[in-house]
């Protein structure tokens, strides 16, 4: 096995470190953010952070790191309230990532990209077409972090889209039909084939499954 | 599309609800954390909520949720202060689950499954023998989440082990060579493959090539 100690990984070379680091994790989600901004442009950019946080409330996270994340996306988030979170999707990959590239906050990635925007249900924010799960987002909370001065960002789902096929009878949803992408590092886009559902694991080894699941 | 409304998620059945919400971020990453109890026991469990947080320093955070996770856990960590994060590969997807049963805080999980530890470098954690991505943390930071009561526990990188074969020429780690899994809500493993590493995105359109990676 290759070993780095501390020592060694602060005298990498950045670029290197970025990398290494960011596939440290293991897999990471691949979201497409969608707001509007303060002059109505409509803009969308991937995130990899976003983290389940909660069930009841249903509550979901994401980070903003202030070296890669322009500073008005989060002072708009804030101000405007609302925002939606897409599942990258294999089709749209290439368009998805190019959406991290730096525009200028008057450009709409839209008009980059090939992707496209959809409003819903009044939703005060633009999904991205064809995204197989899609969510309607209000921000609720935020939180400092010292070490690093990267921000928590804490928000609710308010609205939940997902295709039919992707719903099992108890709720699961099978990501792997909707072609639904992981993000490794920073760059690299995987496509995960669902293995199996192991169920609720109990001490005895008894194994309650929840599954009925096509794998 | 299927559609949920805020007052429709409230209203479900908590299993269903549990397993619908835990799959809306997308996929997640599964980790072991390894750490040694006050009497001398060595424990492991699984975590889906393990998040890169930044490179520099290398920190990466995790949530502890009060109804799911034993409070012991989270007092031993801190007061320990060192634990491990080891990537789950799909040799060993079946026993990694199972370290999700509730066992008692004097039953070692290492006795309940096919699990194994190991020691390296006087490191003061026990790591997963054959994981291809094994990290030595060690406790930073907590912020306690108002809205639902759950723990960000932030931590930072002090040793990291990787498989050799893992490591391209860039410092990207690819995760797909080493079967690394993620996980779909909360009992599914998946295993993802490598479909592209799209480079860093400017706003040109140009892509700078970051990879010479096989997919």
């Amino acid at each position: 096995m290759r070993h780095y100690d501390r020592a060694a990984i602060d005298g990498m070379d950045k670029l290197y470190r970025i990398n290494l680091i960011n596939s440290c994790s293991g897999y990471k989600s691949a979201n497409l953010l969608g707001r509007i901004s303060p002059e109505g442009v409509h803009k969308v950019a991937i995130f990899s952070s976003v983290v389940h946080m909660g069930s009841n409330p249903p509550i979901l996270g994401f980070l903003l790191r202030p070296t890669s994340v322009p500073r008005h996306t989060y002072t708009n988030l804030k101000a405007y309230g609302h925002f939606t979170i897409n599942h990258v999707h294999e089709d749209i990959a290439s368009e998805a990532h190019h959406t991290s590239a730096k525009y200028e906050e008057h450009v709409s990635e839209y008009e980059k990209t090939g992707l496209q925007w959809e409003f819903k249900h009044d939703f005060p924010a633009p999904f991205v077409k064809g995204s197989p799960v899609q969510m309607g987002m209000r921000y609720e909370e935020e939180y400092p972090i010292e070490i690093n001065g990267t921000l928590l960002v804490v928000a609710s789902i308010q609205q939940l889209y997902l295709r039919e096929d992707l719903l099992t009878d108890d709720g699961f949803v099978q990501l792997s039909k909707g072609g639904v992408l992981a993000i490794n590092g920073l760059d690299g886009y995987a496509l995960p084939k669902l293995i199996d559902r192991f169920g609720y694991a109990r001490p005895n080894r008894e194994v309650i499954s929840l599954t009925g699941v096509e794998t």
